[in-house]
């Protein structure tokens, strides 16, 4: 497509592109069996309604960091893609509630972050184009009246306070069957989601408030060891090694020492895989918050010395997450080298991969100038640079090479879907 | 989209465009109206596996010329639409076989046509980048063995011949559950495909030798007025009125006299219509087979004395249809102009939509410098351009003109998917 030639993408460090090449020649080569796998897969347990997956992209190894099933973002996805969002949300919403007209969302309560607001319109967009009739009503306590806000991209959101009546929550005048979470709920379920007749997707249970990290890529590993089967892999190559503690008081330095065992152990581990593939880099793990999202308490570590080393505002760091919850568990992950670079050299980039039901409907690329290749990107304050993909997820082309645009793509949505996997049995537990 | 630059539509004669702006203007405000309604009907009866309509746009006028369910030229659709047909054939697999890992794909017989070719092989690619194997399987008794032939496009396909063993039909080693017919059996069931143990798709008796094309358009002038009451407005301005004979000879001359009886009655209904809108063009009546493709015996009659003046040639044109079948019942159709126009004034276009399931996936114009706005331009040897559509049909923007765009190509898709709804409640009947 001509496109490609206006917006290149990322390109990947060579030097070390060996062994990913080889997995996504093996994924082109099984592609079917793949896909069939997956759609056996699925009728066990439906997707979720959208899923978004961060992916670190290490040349030797491609795996999932982070699966959020309330994913914000959707203004980065590429516009000529929407209608592939749009039929998407068609699909979904007929298998879930497939007399539904109306939509009631449920947006973040930090509804002055203009990025959120962008991701919001968005979702309204997609959904409306969809055919529904989309009404937003915000949990926020503040709010008490509708507030229309103008965005930066020229479009208009209107908030409208969330209400409850009987057993069903809406807006003025708007109480629909089908009521759509935007919100991680990170805080707990609220009242008002208590005992509702509506159809209210994701569940509210599925809040970081009852999910945990390490319980979702103790599921992903499962998954990574079936699908490294089907492909005949190393799971390694496409699953993070991790560890996790018991309760931590990083204020209080509490539970700091198992840690930083686990740390050390960890780093082993993967200093065994980097040798057995003759990798050179230098190991690192990645510690954060066990439940949580917005990657706040996330240190990268190369020594399990550090983590007993920090100082007082790096241990305050750790202990919050979003909304001042308490960080009490944290998981301890294979740090994954991200060897896209955008532009500049030192211009490091993290795909992001989009679902609605399983249908992987795009991505972008976080792209950050200011920080390492063994850093996360996704950190409060982090200032970057989103870049759509310029092609779909869903159109392997066999006759090019492997590591072609659209074959890297596929590949990106193949791990994106396995990390949704391990969220669905998640979910079905 | 940047791409509409570099692509223009055709435009619409402007001078008559009022009655369209409003329909176009009315779709909009009722979008999610009508689809509500259209998914509400989906659930009484699926959409077949895919669909083609060809449209006619007279500005004053947006109707439906021809439905049909085994369609070609998916070739001329816009290669950055794929992924959404892609998607849809997912879905659409996921509802009937959700099992299904291979595919045997059986095509027409005019294995000769090129552009047949680049069609089958596109179909080919759509529904392997789905995730099936695919292989086709040739009714054609002449082909012996597997034959490779290579495409203008730069690609390849193998034809292999079609077998039966047992209770099922299949390609050597290959006896999938899902066979999708993509040949209209214009001379009926061949006996290979009775009592198959497989999924058939679409059914065999949905091929021409069973459908009439007044029997379509009695099922669509029902939905046109169940959906002109919707957004109402007089469903004139998207039904084209028709009339039908009983059996007809042309070549023995039998029945002549009731065609331009009939053709009479119809110019002036169609004349009063004309009146009331003050539509100064001249009523003018389509005769076609009642059943049948490829735009055989079909002409264009502004006078009942025309039907009667028919020099022998032109009556042995109008006598045979695809592959020698007899014409002995025709459709007399209300003419609708096309006044949509490519470049040079007088070339004319005219919309053909694609769908997937009820998903519209896209579509293409046909351009015939050398046809007039009231002929048909989908005629034997008629070497028509195709143009496909810029944009999707599934992204209405209601913050620009009704006539814009991705406004224009979503009415397209609504009326498609009307006419594609009459094919629904035909097959169901």
């Amino acid at each position: 497509m001509s496109a490609n030639v206006l917006h290149p993408v990322p390109h990947l460090t060579t030097a070390l592109n060996g062994p990913l090449f080889h997995i996504e020649t093996l994924m082109l080569e099984h592609q079917s069996k793949i896909e069939t796998w997956l759609r056996k897969e699925w009728l066990k347990h439906p997707a979720p309604f959208y899923t978004s997956v961060d992916l670190r992209n290490a040349g030797f190894k491609l795996a999932p960091v982070d699966t959020n099933l309330f994913p914000a973002g959707f203004n980065n996805l590429n516009p000529a893609f929407l209608p592939l969002c749009i039929q998407a949300v068609q699909a979904a919403i007929e298998r879930l509630c497939p007399e539904a007209a109306q939509i009631l969302l449920i947006p973040e309560n930090h509804d002055r972050n203009k990025f959120y607001l962008e991701s919001l319109a968005t979702l309204h967009e997609i959904i409306s184009r969809a055919g529904f009739t989309v009404r937003i009503g915000s949990m926020n306590p503040e709010l008490e009246q509708n507030r229309e806000i103008s965005l930066d991209s020229g479009r208009k959101i209107v908030l409208e306070p969330l209400v409850r009546i009987g057993n069903k929550v809406g807006v003025k005048d708007f109480t629909p069957c089908l009521v759509l979470l935007n919100n991680d709920l990170t805080s707990g379920v609220p009242k008002i989601f208590e005992n509702l007749e509506q159809v209210i997707t994701p569940p509210p249970n599925l809040g970081w408030k009852h999910r945990s990290k390490s319980n979702h890529f103790k599921h992903y590993q499962q998954v990574a060891n079936e699908f490294a089967k089907i492909i005949d892999i190393d799971p390694w190559f496409i699953d993070p090694l991790f560890r996790n503690c018991g309760e931590i008081d990083f204020k209080k330095r509490e539970g700091e020492n198992c840690v930083a065992k686990n740390v050390g152990k960890l780093l082993v581990n993967i200093e065994k895989k980097y040798k057995e593939y003759n990798i050179e880099q230098k190991p690192f793990v990645i510690v954060k918050a066990d439940a949580g999202t917005y990657g706040m308490g996330i240190m990268t570590v190369h020594d399990p010395a550090e983590v007993t080393a920090l100082n007082r505002k790096q241990r305050n760091k750790m202990a919050s997450a979003k909304e001042g919850v308490d960080v009490s568990k944290v998981i301890l992950q294979e740090g994954v080298y991200t060897n896209e670079t955008w532009q500049e050299p030192d211009s490091v980039a993290e795909p992001v991969v989009y679902m609605i039901d399983h249908y992987v409907v795009g991505g972008f690329y976080r792209v950050n100038t200011k920080r390492g290749d063994n850093e996360n990107l996704n950190a409060p304050g982090m200032q970057f640079e989103p870049l759509a993909f310029v092609e779909p997820c869903n159109n392997p082309n066999k006759d090019m090479s492997p590591d072609a645009e659209p074959n890297r793509f596929y590949a990106y949505g193949v791990i994106a879907r396995l990390a949704q996997l391990a969220a669905i049995r998640e979910i079905a537990e």
